[in-house]
């Protein structure tokens, strides 16, 4: 272990994609609402148009172009869109809400939660992730993730990558940004991380948008720690 | 239980006091320190009037005469006034350092931990205490304390009983403040949760500020549950 990963004391999280397999989940959850109603549908192309909003509806935000909007909002203002381009009618507003909530159930990877556990007893761990803390708190709750804070975007008012959400998350913690550590699986997100300070660790997620996926296959940086899952970044800060 | 206790989806704790005792843990830590470095003094009376500067120092802060300061900084003030007061000089920054994380190393009354256990299987629980996120962090990783959520004063930007302390830290949860319930030993904190419109429930700490404590030894409002502990509380709650 290098010095500058022996100094550090806190370990914050991506959540998305590097703690949970969103795509998957989402597209499950979907099929199993789709055979229930009689609904026939790509729910694979609807799960990545779904995604595939993301940016766009978070990028006015960012921007100081629309106030401070919560990612469930978003979520289920790219859901209605969606919904409209694959011409899906009729759904109740319980029904739609349903949907929205499935971030909120979304599956972690085989190797997060057993990670996580071991990585818990030697440092605290927190979110910082887009997520808001209800759908954060409820995902932990869902899937046993023991983070011991949910911070990041909600909290600092400000969406990755902007430097403030990784800054504010950090001072919350109580420690320099060069002892916090940000763990994901987008290089785009450390790389950010790292000009506020952290250290970094890239965890391989090369399933996560699909069989198909295209970026993010590998690490692209000389980040601290380069792991292959969550059970192999414990093992790699000797946990 | 009536309509109104079966309609909450969260609960949030009031922290010192309510779910740890601090007098009697930093006295204990004060003598200990005290006996380590051949310090006598009256390590009760040293502990209460550390916290005796806890409103005067918050109050500046509250009104808006200074800028946001958290608790962790308020407390270390407190300690250097106290110390000059009580003529104890000649400690290492590292020894005051350690003195002021005894915040961080309070412990639970003898019932909180299960207790909190238990109404944990049920209910989301969040931190609504004006300890800053790290403290907050801190005191749970050492006493094992199952928050779902660090919210509270830091977090909201507002100390309590400011209303929007609790305001912000139900909006986060994602609840209506209907859905949310203050759990706290102290009866101004309920009356001020209640009127920004969460649920109350009392329980009694009649030895917090000591053996001669004068107030808040019985609830004096009619709050949603009054409890004896939080295992008694739990069983209110249905868990």
């Amino acid at each position: 272990m290098t010095e500058a990963v022996a100094n550090v004391r806190a370990l914050t999280f991506d959540v998305f994609g590097t703690v949970v397999d969103w795509r998957s989940s989402i597209i499950d959850e979907l099929e199993a609402f789709g055979r229930g109603k009689g609904i026939a549908a790509d729910w694979a192309a609807f799960t990545d148009a779904w995604q595939g909003l993301y940016q766009p509806k978070l990028s006015p935000v960012r921007e100081g172009k629309r106030p401070w909007t919560v990612l469930d909002v978003l979520h289920r203002e790219s859901l209605d869109e969606v919904l409209a381009r694959f011409k899906i009618e009729g759904l109740s507003e319980e029904e739609k809400d349903f949907l929205n909530r499935i971030w909120h159930r979304l599956r972690p990877w085989p190797d997060s939660v057993a990670g996580l556990n071991r990585l818990h007893v030697k440092y605290p761990l927190a979110t910082l992730s887009n997520g808001n803390v209800a759908l954060m708190m409820n995902l932990a709750r869902h899937t046993r993730l023991p983070w011991d804070a949910i911070l990041g975007a909600e909290v600092a008012g400000n969406y990755k990558p902007q430097p403030e959400c990784y800054r504010t998350t950090v001072q919350m913690l109580g420690v320099q940004p060069a002892q916090a550590m940000l763990v994901a699986a987008h290089n785009g997100d450390l790389i950010a991380a790292s000009k506020v300070g952290l250290r970094t660790a890239f965890v391989a997620r090369p399933f996560e948008y699909g069989p198909h996926q295209q970026s993010d296959l590998e690490a692209e940086h000389p980040f601290d720690v380069i792991a292959s899952d969550m059970v192999d970044l414990a093992v790699r800060l000797g946990c």
